[in-house]
């Protein structure tokens, strides 16, 4: 037997590892109503037709060649004008760098600042690739606690705590995946001021920014003085191409102290070429060109968003924050009697009412008793899963 | 300032690297003729129609949600059928991983086999990623050599001494990336012996596979009995795709030992998600298909090689191996008494005679004193380029 490296057989997704259960009762006929991955792709959800016609007119045109390693320049101008009109930065398309989706984007930016033994704060609950990744390139995740009571605000003096000599930055994911949480201005402007107390960079996952219900997503980017932000975003959520694997990370960073981070990245860039060459032209024109594709798509997650909010606060045994942004809702599972954990939870929803969310604790031990719901599908698709889990659960609590 | 990490800062990228130079001289209004990046789609090459037809139907049609992270099964099928028919292996779609482009492949295979402290063997000279991720990874590239005079095959005994207790696999491409050698059966059959001698997995990036000029590719796949073999491809250049990013891997393990590290690779593909999904609807389009345009486009290739040979044989002070694959010459500077080394000679012949090249050494020790020539343009540009290069050699070595 030929031994694996144990860098990479440490790491645990756990969004994809439910599906393994979910596929063995689909097997046996069972329908099964999966609540589990966050791609609007899969329902009424498409890329807007301006951007699938960009796309595809790059490709009868012959753009099909390896670009530049940093991205196609009228790319990177695009994204500086969509940044500075979200965001009000001051970048330049020199500070722009264009990624195979936010998922490359983190691999740069932990693998252009992260050597084993090495850490960086990132939130818990979160996207399972912020412990995974960091793991596989030696490095240590140092979760901080986010305030479920407090919508789900990062815990400023929870961070600060975790900080030592050989913290490289702080994360953060905002709007949040798991938890739908939109951070407000003051909690951004104090994770900035801790940054800057310990000289470190933030990181931040913009990819969910105008997939707001009620506030605004507000940027470290746009209220940094001097300590150094790294946004990342891409055209997954807000312009539902998640397929496209295409995305971007730039930099904020008036007094330049990310000058040998900046190389470290170029380096991983070039490694690995360039991203996809037509796609590049799809973000173009979605970038520069109308939204109001996301009036109307965001008009139908809020329905579905109350929809789903309302019913998980009828449900016995469960309580929940009322989500701000993205598509998730993450409640807590209040009466625990009855199961080992969240994922023993889990499993006997999927096996008994035949719905699949995922177990909390896959998204780091702030998610212990919790379980994520995604609601992109349509209501009636909702409704029958909501029928389904209250049904299971009035029954499971009488028993 | 912040500090990178050293792993990625320890990165080198010849290829792209001699790109700055050359940017500089473009700017100050100089024509630089380009020889030196690998990509068919800057010139007279483009995917076949089929190909982007399927892709652009996939966009509009709507797959442009994220696939399964191990590719689409009627891909990874297209994948079965294209290899049994090259190759004659005995695989399933189950022994089949998409990835984004060989590129990613590589990722996957080095990331899921080595630890810090590991070595595994690559080929001397090599396509620059050989060494630069496996450094990454914190594990040790050890380069065989390859001997010119044998048209660049692989020195079985170089392999032998390299090997210790924690070499994880040896590494061959072919057609090679530089030098343009085809390896020959015996030469395919004798790195197999001696990774069955250690118990050894092979690793074979067959990119390339199809574009020979005399003989035939021959991969390990195809005649292994018990050795384990990764085979990677894509459809980088045979499929004149580079700008889609579209690749795959598969195992050819007929005893079942790389039972853990296909799992180590598919939780790397679990944590990037998965390939870009329209893509993968031309890559089945592209598999399947008709390949006529091959036969075109080869010939072209052939003519382009045979020009370039000839006009290489007849400079002074250089003489090359005849490529039998790819769209690389590779020759040795014979004459060194004007150039402290080959990047310098390099840099000499871009300043004077505005023509870019790659210097031998950034493909490794092997390739200390040589310098690749791409030779993908057509032969008006390739004429130019060979004029004012042979104007230079005589000049200098008349000095
Ligand atoms: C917070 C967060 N970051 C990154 C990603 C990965 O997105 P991409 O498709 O851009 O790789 C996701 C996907 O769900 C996400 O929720
Ligand atoms: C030998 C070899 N392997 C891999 C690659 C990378 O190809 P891809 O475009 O599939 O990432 C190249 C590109 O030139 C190559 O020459």
């Amino acid at each position: 037997m030929i031994t694996p490296s144990k860098k990479a057989m440490g790491i645990e997704y756990a969004i994809r590892d439910v599906i393994l259960p979910a596929r063995e009762l689909e097997k046996k006929g069972v329908d099964v109503i999966r609540l589990n991955i966050g791609d609007p792709g899969k329902y009424d959800f498409q890329p807007p037709e301006h951007m699938q016609e960009a796309y595809c007119r790059a490709i009868k045109e012959g753009h099909n060649y390896y670009g530049p390693s940093e991205g196609l320049p009228e790319l990177r101008e695009a994204i500086v004008q969509r940044e500075k009109r979200k965001n009000g930065v001051d970048i330049t398309a020199d500070d722009v760098r264009v990624t195979a989706a936010v998922t490359e984007a983190l691999q740069f930016v932990f693998g252009g600042l992260l050597d084993p033994g090495d850490n960086i704060l990132v939130p818990s609950p979160s996207y399972p690739p912020y412990v995974g990744l960091v793991k596989f390139y030696g490095a240590e995740p140092r979760e901080y606690m986010t305030v479920e009571e407090n919508g789900w605000q990062p815990d400023i003096d929870d961070m600060r705590k975790l900080i030592d000599e050989r913290t490289k930055g702080i994360a953060i994911i905002n709007p949040n995946n798991p938890t739908g949480a939109l951070y407000e201005k003051k909690t951004v402007k104090a994770v900035l001021d801790l940054a800057g107390e310990y000289d470190l960079p933030v990181i931040s996952d913009e990819i969910y920014d105008l997939m707001t219900y009620e506030g605004k997503h507000v940027s470290p980017g746009s209220l940094t003085k001097d300590v150094p932000v790294i946004v990342m975003n891409g055209l997954s959520k807000v312009y539902f191409a998640t397929g496209w694997r295409l995305g971007y990370l730039y930099y904020v960073d008036p007094e330049g102290k990310l000058a040998e981070v900046r190389e470290a990245i170029d380096k991983l860039a070039r490694i690995r070429v360039c991203p996809n060459t037509p796609a590049q032209f799809a973000a173009i024109a979605g970038l520069n060109g109308p939204m109001d594709y996301l009036e109307r798509y965001m008009a139908k997650l809020k329905e579905r968003r109350d929809y789903i909010y309302k019913r998980v606060q009828e449900i016995p045994g469960i309580s929940a924050q009322k989500p701000q942004g993205a598509f998730y809702v993450f409640p807590r599972i209040d009466e625990r009697s009855k199961w080992k954990n969240d994922f023993d939870f889990v499993m006997d929803v999927l096996h008994e009412a035949h719905v699949l969310f995922v177990h909390g604790s896959g998204f780091g031990r702030a998610g212990d008793w919790h379980f994520r719901i995604v609601f992109l599908p349509p209501v009636e698709i909702l409704e029958k899963a909501m029928d389904r889990f209250e049904a299971f659960m009035k029954k499971r609590l009488a028993e």
